[in-house]
């Protein structure tokens, strides 16, 4: 029963307890959970002497995750040797638990025959994710490969728009009418034999294949067999359009704590199933791209090709580039104020800074309370207002404590009331900009996490600069 | 069966289908599932009146959620009201959908045999969930209100760390001997009636009551009734230990795609188990939590109140204040230079800019692969190189543009060869240091969304200053 092998993580501290795969795990994983250096170097080691007898003997106790771990913690010029020395033990399930870049790699080496195979071992959901990435002539020769019937799934799941729920859902699914028993849906089941083998809800149909209820399989197994399914199912049930959104699927995943649900196509027919598992992935996706995204990284991943992230990256920094021009140009304004006291210029990245850093503060928070609804047109007005509340406390605060230091250090009250009333200004202006810059993106559909911190970043600087120059101008400042 | 009521979303796109249920989710939610702001105000208008009745018939057809949901997006002063308002619509799972802090809002305006009533009704992680928050006092008040029996479990598990397995297992699960046979199995969950209703798997335990195997319900529904659990059970599994921190609980879940886990104590008893709709909340959380650490904003919760946030956020911006102190003390050694030629005080924030930009993108990046342990000792040094490459690139790109422009602009060669050679020493440094601060704190076992952006930030900020003004003293340039 291998072939559905969860592995036992290192988990017992006391030591009375011996189990030769929890020892195996010790020797593979860390208390993180993650694999040692020495284990990698090991089967490396082994790779490179030609030992592939050994190297699966150190690789076949560890679950596909693992093994996909360790071939992304691998070199990339090496990958492909492990791939080759390890042979079946890396599968179809490696394949799919595999990081997309890396994956793409192993398959460029494999012959689409090959690939085809892995895919038709894989639920369909599993399998598109194997095959959608590949070249438009690659994924036709694997198609080709595949059985007709496994190749229509596929098809069909292409057709839908990526990150669409149609390529999320497996077509495998248990649907039986409403008016057939527990017991008569239980011999159902064991009759038809290989029907999907994981499966946690059964859908009740009408006659035109729509869903009308959902039951979970722990109702059916506690229920006497003459139970009908009409009475036992839960009717209201959440129902994933074919064609929603993968990070709105997400949402609904999450809030309404489901295990699996039912897709529906337009005419509200029962198609495919999505599963939780599926959707974790895409949360924990989801939820930290946004950070990835503040800062301009692109996709953010360590394993894509340095060419791709000059790419991404630098369109950000030249960006950048373009808006501390701005900054840029309002110090030029001041130039003779400067020149008059250069203690200004020392001083100056001090309130662009500390203000940059609040607006950062409210617009992580803002960025992260749109990403998981929490802001509405209802209370947007009032989210604005908190930031700004506490703006003024933050303000007040370093504004005081920059304040005294600076007359103290320049012996200067003038200089230190400047600087204070500066910063107070900028961080104000950080909270007022770093929650409604955000909203207004949203507001405009564009992604609050892309765009925001250029703008904030643009807002907080020149801020920052006009009020500290203008103020030491306006107050006839000199060295 | 309301009692385990979801409720249908608006799904269908075509019009060849009519169904109160969607119809009135169609009154209240906007396409993306969020409470509409009229209807909110219609809710909030019929509380004010007074008009209990038409409060709760505006609300009645909502899932729990979408009632917390209600709740938070009303003003807090009014929350109170509209609670009191929908009576017994807003029950235990209401409360155990809330926001923490509308949540202890609310709850503090209870009487202890009320809350003690709603945990009775939830399962004991939920239960633990609403309890956990309050004052001792309370919580002692509370748990004495509650049947002996509820009360044991929600004292155990308040006994086991925060945020640790122990708090978010339930107990109620089903453990059988491995002797027994899928027949015998259905038959005392018949016979057992109210077991838990919703599970997933079933544990097969030794006679020490330890994990032996779990079986996916699935599979017990499509095997005949003679096969005994053993054979068709599953050896290996996830075993989670009871001190386990939540967030690498999280992990498990997400590498193992597991919908539930046994949770065993030191001794390897088996004491709870844990179901993936508890663990999504988590890992949405742990994952979005980095971005509101790595700008210092505490919790980054919409709803904390003002005072928590200004407190952890201006301890952030103080020491941000001293960081840049370093910066402003090396552009203070160079004062004689920027006396010289004012333009450099004009340029120096564009060099510390748009390298603290590179240094966050190099953070962001590193701080995710950390959270989702994709980095280990074997690849943190071929991390760090990849970065450092792509900084070489970006570096190039920008130091050339950069050049040309201020070369151009300023009509001074030499001005933009030294803006060029910071502007690539600094994204350089950025690279760097954006990889291996946050490493470095990974391997102190500190946490490194925490306190790698103050570190990060002073050393591009400062190295942009020191590269720049150092460059342009060393030129000899002069206005």
């Amino acid at each position: 029963m291998s072939e559905r092998g969860d592995m036992a993580e290192p988990l017992v501290h006391g030591d009375d307890f011996e189990d030769p795969v929890i020892e195996a795990a010790e020797a593979s994983h860390d208390e993180d959970d993650r694999l040692k250096p020495e284990y990698l170097t090991a089967v490396l080691d082994a790779v490179e002497d030609g030992d592939s007898e050994k190297a699966r003997d150190l690789v076949s106790p560890l679950h596909p995750a693992d093994i996909a771990d360790l071939l992304e913690l691998a070199p990339s010029e090496r990958r492909a040797d492990i791939a080759a020395a390890l042979g079946d033990l890396v599968g179809a399930e490696v394949l799919s638990e595999l990081n997309d870049y890396v994956r793409d790699d192993l398959i460029g080496a494999l012959a689409p025959e090959q690939v085809a195979e892995f895919a038709s071992e894989l639920d369909t959901d599993d399998a598109v994710a194997i095959i959608e990435d590949l070249e438009e002539a690659d994924q036709q020769a694997v198609l080709e490969a595949m059985e007709p019937e496994d190749r229509a799934a596929i098809e069909s799941a292409l057709a839908h728009p990526e990150e669409s729920a149609g390529r999320l859902m497996q077509r495998d699914l248990v649907a039986v009418p409403e008016h057939m028993t527990v017991g008569q849906v239980i011999d159902y089941l064991r009759d038809s034999g290989d029907l999907t083998r994981d499966f946690w809800e059964i859908f009740v149909v009408d006659e035109g294949h729509r869903p009308i209820g959902t039951c979970q399989l722990s109702w059916i197994l506690t229920c006497p067999r003459g139970v009908p399914m009409s009475d036992l199912m839960k009717r209201e049930q959440t129902l994933i359009p074919v064609d929603m959104d993968q990070e709105e699927v997400a949402l609904r995943f999450q809030k309404y704590a489901l295990i699996s649900a039912a897709v529906v196509d337009s005419s509200g027919r029962l198609v495919g199933m999505i599963t939780v598992d599926d959707i974790v992935h895409i949360i924990s996706q989801e939820a930290g791209e946004d950070i990835l995204r503040l800062s301009g990284a692109g996709e953010g991943d360590i394993n894509e090709p340095v060419l791709d992230s000059y790419r991404a990256r630098v369109r950000w920094l030249l960006t950048n580039l373009l808006t501390a021009l701005v900054a840029s140009t309002i110090i030029g304004i001041f130039e003779g104020t400067i020149q008059q006291m250069v203690a200004l210029a020392t001083l100056m990245p001090i309130v662009a800074g500390v203000g940059g850093n609040a607006g950062s503060q409210t617009m992580a928070v803002t960025v992260r309370a749109l990403a998981t609804n929490q802001i509405t047109g209802s209370n947007a007005r009032r989210t604005i207002l908190r930031e700004i509340r506490v703006a003024v406390l933050n303000g007040a605060t370093v504004a005081i404590v920059l304040g005294i230091g600076v007359s103290l250090v320049f012996q200067n009250m003038a200089l230190g009331g400047v600087i204070a009333a500066a910063m107070v200004t900028n961080i104000i202006t950080a909270g007022l900009a770093g929650a409604s810059v955000p909203l207004a993106f949203d507001r405009m559909n564009l992604d609050p996490a892309v765009a925001s911190s250029i703008f904030v970043t643009m807002i907080t600087d020149s801020m920052g600069f006009f009020a500290f120059l203008g103020l030491a101008t306006a107050a006839g400042l000199t060295g």
